[in-house]
């Protein structure tokens, strides 16, 4: 059988290459006799490793070099509270420009709410929403010309919203210093597919089960000036500036997503690097895109400018052929289209490990299922 | 080249046919055409796999219904700050017996020294020293008298100290009910390596990558009548009740790590169960202690009532020896009997994935070495 294309939100498919090297060389890694899953991550071998991964990221993403860069435990989830321990300051104390005793939050769809939710065990965040209905159409609204809360020790947005399926082109531009006000994204579902603006930024975020891994690990890159924030009750895995300080080995790490995610920006680079990557997306997604908009049998009610270049949610309009539709797909080798299961419909995901290819065979599939069913 | 023995206190070596089980499977999980590492969290087969792992925990345990079963992330360090986070209860409104303002800390060495610290972002924690100099050997102290604080909420200890090689042979005796005023412990380095008198707990968490799998993955279990007293800034990730009503996934979960465990507690059975593991603990050790005793050339300075079954430090009479040591039994295939960084010397680490013959091989190594060099 030849290997499915695997649409899943994550985890998600990874580079076929990728997982037969890591794959031929899982019981005897580096002639060592062990296992990477056996090695001590304090061992000459995996330290390499962890600094050639460090090196390799901030190659593909042009990282400045005030950026630290961070490999955690915990997921974007984990970040959720990580972002305002880390960043909020002492309530009262002042952090940022503000009062630190709040920060803003862009309201953009489920996992911005997430985050929201998550923010209120530490502060009462402002909601800004970023998102309008225009017409049958959602979108992003302009944020030009906003400015940041009086009291924002930072201000937060969720770069791709992968239920929605909506992202944010740019970085919002707050006119904020990012070691004053800094603005934090949460990248996980576009992280490695496009460039980054780093001025605007001071931390970001990323889990590494969709764009750049397994599960069990998460990329955090954060401005050093913005260490001495952290409040007391920050716990030492989650607090920046500790695992900045141990290279992210306070404690043993997840030694074996650490290592996969190792040879996975190794790949990206082979592959061309960031502006490969970019470029392979935004060809998936056109592709994608231009086969749902020349049907009215399927539909994204996605505003084109605020279209998302990984997550790609649809609809049948006859909707009662949705189950048909995911289970045909599954028998042709297209897995994992089912939507979220908080807004069910269907939905591709399309990130750096899916080949082109995959976006063809699923293309294929959608115009023959319309002329037998439509 | 035969596989070497990899005496490493974590990430630790794994048995040879779980690795090689977990290899074979690695492209194609199931049949299903994807990884395991590709596969959603949500899915049913990772479900089927997620429920098997409690079954088999529980099993392999004997551990009551009235504990819940976590499969978190951020290791033992992660639970040094979840454990006053779940525990403590809102300073001043009285969880437990006393205020819930403090708990109580028994000190056996850097484990418990480690806890102790991360304890102090939450509360000023009561320090019992555990342990004691008997001549020249090191001891636990009896604590079959001891009572806890008025205002402790729990007593934490550290079941096995990995460095000092010192291990509880039972679980402190507190008096306390374990729902007023829980006892606490950190079983990262002793986990399903001995039977366990769930009577007097109220909470265990472990590290995998010692006894149990990879790293990545941390097992808590807790009594669901300790649920309701986390602090407001208790992450989600760290959150006891929210795991236990999520089923351990309120986010991607470390699909892999989890996978491995899964493996792994399925070997554990096929051993013989938990008494089974015991008996070859007890055998791997008792074989190393009397190769130590029995030379003046090796020194293990522990009291024999206080040793550990899994984690043996010990010295050459000669400590300009010991590099050489080193390197010989690495050209032997005796990979990492160096001691932690804090304290030097050598240590073997014998956990559930070293087999006895392992033992055998080490023991066989020092006589040859003490014949040649003593």
């Amino acid at each position: 059988m030849s290997r499915p294309y695997n649409f899943s939100a994550g985890p998600a498919t990874l580079p076929e290459v990728v997982l037969e090297q890591v794959r031929e060389e899982f019981l005897d890694w580096q002639g060592g006799g062990s296992s990477v899953l056996e090695v001590s991550h304090r061992g000459a071998a995996f330290q390499e490793l962890a600094q050639a991964a460090e090196r390799d990221l901030r190659t593909l993403l042009a990282l400045p070099e005030d950026f630290a860069v961070l490999f955690l435990q915990g997921g974007a989830r984990g970040q959720f509270a990580a972002v305002p321990m880390n960043l909020l300051g002492e309530a009262g104390t002042g952090a940022g420009t503000g009062t630190g005793s709040s920060a803003d939050y862009l309201h953009s769809g489920y996992w911005a709410a997430s985050a929201i939710k998550e923010a209120r065990r530490y502060c009462e965040p402002h909601i800004i929403e970023a998102c309008s209905q225009r017409g049958t159409l959602a979108g992003l609204v302009d944020l030009s010309d906003w400015q940041p809360s009086d009291d924002a020790a930072y201000v937060h947005y969720t770069a791709n919203e992968t239920i929605g399926g909506l992202q944010f082109v740019k970085a919002p531009h707050t006119g904020a210093d990012p070691l004053t006000v800094p603005l934090v994204a949460d990248m996980s579902s576009d992280f490695l597919t496009r460039s980054v603006d780093w001025s605007r930024l001071g931390a970001v975020y990323a889990c590494a089960q969709k764009n750049l891994g397994p599960a069990g690990l998460t990329v955090v890159l954060v401005r050093r000036g913005l260490f001495g924030r952290a409040r007391i009750e920050t716990p030492s895995v989650l607090h920046y500036q500790l695992a900045a300080e141990s290279a992210s080995m306070q404690n043993t790490p997840p030694v074996f997503a650490w290592y996969f995610c190792a040879v996975m920006l190794r790949w990206m680079l082979e592959q061309g690097g960031l502006m490969a990557l970019e470029q392979s997306s935004q060809r998936k997604s056109a592709k994608l895109y231009a086969a749902l908009d020349q049907s009215d049998f399927y539909d994204n009610a996605v505003h084109p400018d605020s279209r998302s270049c990984t997550s790609v949610p649809f609809t049948l309009a006859a909707t009662e052929l949705e189950a048909d539709f995911l289970s045909e797909a599954t028998a042709a080798g297209l897995l994992n289209l089912n939507g979220h299961r908080s807004v069910g419909g269907l939905r591709a995901c399309i990130y750096n490990g899916l080949p082109e290819k995959g976006v063809d065979a699923l293309v294929d599939f959608m115009e023959n299922f319309e002329q037998r069913r439509g």
